[in-house]
């Protein structure tokens, strides 16, 4: 059990990209209260994945060490969307819409943290009561210039591109927000900088003790490139199945896979060290990622769909037995032949032929367990044969 | 009566600096209804002056053509205020300092306007209700850098020093008042012009057509220099007695004297231009002086006030007759003896001797009723002497 203040810190710590500010944070661990520890999200997007989680699994150390989670809903920016129309993923929601979104994501988010230590704010609450003449206060706190300090409206600034002005009251509603909760603590991801140490900003002008800003960094996708989205396609979501849980955690790279560990493992910083020991003597990454993959499929799915998680994609890819239930097609030869690149592309496992001859490059394409190497040998004619593609795709095809 | 809308449009532009747009405006004109005309007023200063006027007599133009006029009291920021506090003259106001100060106004303003004729409005009426939500779509309707098209704002923000986001709202809540009162024409100073074009903007954003915009130029004060202000003190108030009134416009220049009539003067055009012709052919510009502080002592006081204040001072001045109740000073002559300079200082008559001289050199410095042209004369002891600099200061003087 980790009690002391200076452990509490290295264990927040752990993965993220910046604490503000560090010794004040730990004068407050000090005093030893539970601390307030704001999150805040925004009810527009309830499919929640794995990009999600680095910021829950954060909030669950701090509620394991003791400490009060807020959970704030922004309804009153979501109902409000972006008037502008500009950006189409902001519509404005209506109250109901708001409210079944929230419910769909506290039912996701609530897999990973304690709901019983969870504080669920909505800040169209106080937002509300506020009023324009409220609102008009707020916004005389903070200057013209220290919001075009912030990147993004800086550079939009700089190349003529529109910032419309209520997208100045956005973040004076987050702070003031903190400012409300009595925020000891606001996690946000670095991209929200900013916006974190606007409620800090707040706190003080109104002769508060600032709270602390702890930003996560974040989490790139499976592809190891883009942030991982929904709109990618690049995602583990929440509510994927064990078995696409597993599978997808299977496919990435062993240097994203260290990165997944680093952001979203809670074991022990010590266990984690074996690991990276192990592997640098020798030891398969593989087993790493199947260690890593099962931990997460526990937090979501529970023990032993975890462990069946496990066995069936040993079964399937690891030990190179077939499920039975692989797709069979039958291909229709052409007049003029077929040669092995046509033939994927047009069973769907790849999506071009440059891709397939890429595969074969890379030694990925299996035909009834062998690597194929010569993509210019003809397949052969009436024979069921089991093409794999990668770890992931196969199938049985028949040329007629 | 002026009745056809071309001279109309001529009578409302006399005097001001710019109307937007013109053609649109015509057009209005021409549909013959009463057309609804705002000006705002911000009830922190409640002492009105000349300055004041100017706006104040086109809206009484307006309603003799009769127009409506909408007076709207924008307590919704007075009762904010300034919340930066960095400007001392806008300090938040109370609910009844506010409805004191709209009273007090008002009171001033129907001396010039027909109370019958005119619509008061609060705009804390709207923007109470509007709530937080409402400004922030308020917000959305304008971009930041519109805001830093106005010149002040663009200044101070090249120039590094602050513009608090409050500062960016209350444009909008002028231009959002425009809407809600779907004003077809809104006066403002020259240093509004910005503002009420925002007002033109919010109405097309809403579908509905925009309003035409009328700015006035500032009144200079008595000094010809510096725009008329009560803090300056070179200023006629709606409050001064008749003899105030009538003395402080027959102390300006000629120069000024044609600017006042051109802006505060409801003389018709064809009157003013028989005036400006008379003096080119020789006509004493003290004539139309008196003319015109006679309309203005008119307007406030009644004409047997105004009647009455120009005899005093004509018995005062003009015949050279003196008041009866000329202050009297005895000055010790020191041992080294006084010049006319010093002594004109030491009584308090002028601020410097360097003052002392220009006037000598411009003739205006007599001593019992004649024009004293050499300062370098030593003045007579034991006699009581009376000295007048100008027209307005007067004293008896005897050197002990």
């Amino acid at each position: 059990m980790i009690t002391s203040p200076l452990d509490q810190l290295n264990l927040l710590k752990r993965g993220a990209e910046e604490l503000l500010v560090e010794e004040e944070f730990l004068e407050r661990l000090k005093t030893g209260r539970p601390l307030r520890v704001k999150a805040g999200f925004d009810p527009t997007a309830p499919d929640l994945h794995l990009g999600h989680l680095v910021l829950l699994t954060k909030l669950k150390q701090c509620q394991d060490l003791g400490h009060q989670v807020l959970f704030l809903v922004g309804d009153f920016t979501a109902a409000i969307g972006d008037p502008t129309g500009k950006n189409a993923t902001r519509p404005p929601l209506s109250r109901e819409e708001i409210l079944v979104n929230a419910e769909t994501y506290q039912r996701q988010v609530f897999k990973v943290l304690d709901p019983q230590k969870t504080e669920v704010h909505f800040n169209s609450t106080w937002m509300n009561t506020l009023g324009a003449a409220g609102l008009v206060r707020l916004a005389s706190t903070h200057t013209v210039a220290r919001m075009l300090e912030r990147d993004d409206f800086g550079r939009r600034y700089r190349e003529g591109r529109p910032i419309a002005i209520h997208e100045f009251l956005y973040p004076l509603v987050q702070g003031y927000d903190s400012l409300v909760l009595d925020a000891d603590l606001e996690l946000g991801g670095t991209d929200q900088k900013f916006n974190l140490l606007v409620g800090r900003d707040m706190q003080k002008q109104a002769g508060k003790p600032p709270q602390s800003v702890l930003t996560m960094p974040l989490l790139e996708g499976l592809d190891g490139v883009a942030k991982m989205s929904k709109s990618l396609g690049n995602y583990v979501g929440f509510n994927d199945s064990p078995d696409e849980m597993f599978g997808k955690l299977m496919s990435i790279s062993d240097r994203l896979m260290w990165r997944y560990v680093e952001l979203l493992s809670v074991q022990s910083l010590g266990t984690i060290l074996d690991w990276r020991v192990g592997v640098a003597n020798g030891r398969n990454p593989r087993e790493i990622k199947a260690l890593f993959a099962c931990e997460i499929v526990t937090r979501f799915h529970g023990g032993s769909a975890a462990q069946h998680a496990s066995e069936s994609f040993d079964r399937r890819f690891s030990r190179r037995q077939l499920p039975n239930d692989l797709p069979e097609l039958a291909v229709p030869v052409p007049p003029e032949g077929i040669g092995w690149p046509q033939l994927l592309k047009l069973c769907g496992l790849v999506s071009s032929t440059s891709e397939a001859m890429r595969l074969f490059r890379q030694g990925a394409v299996r035909v009834n367990s062998a690597q194929l190497h010569d993509p210019a040998s003809p397949p052969p004619k009436g024979e069921s044969l089991i093409v794999r593609v990668g770890k992931r795709r196969a199938l049985k095809v028949t040329l007629t």
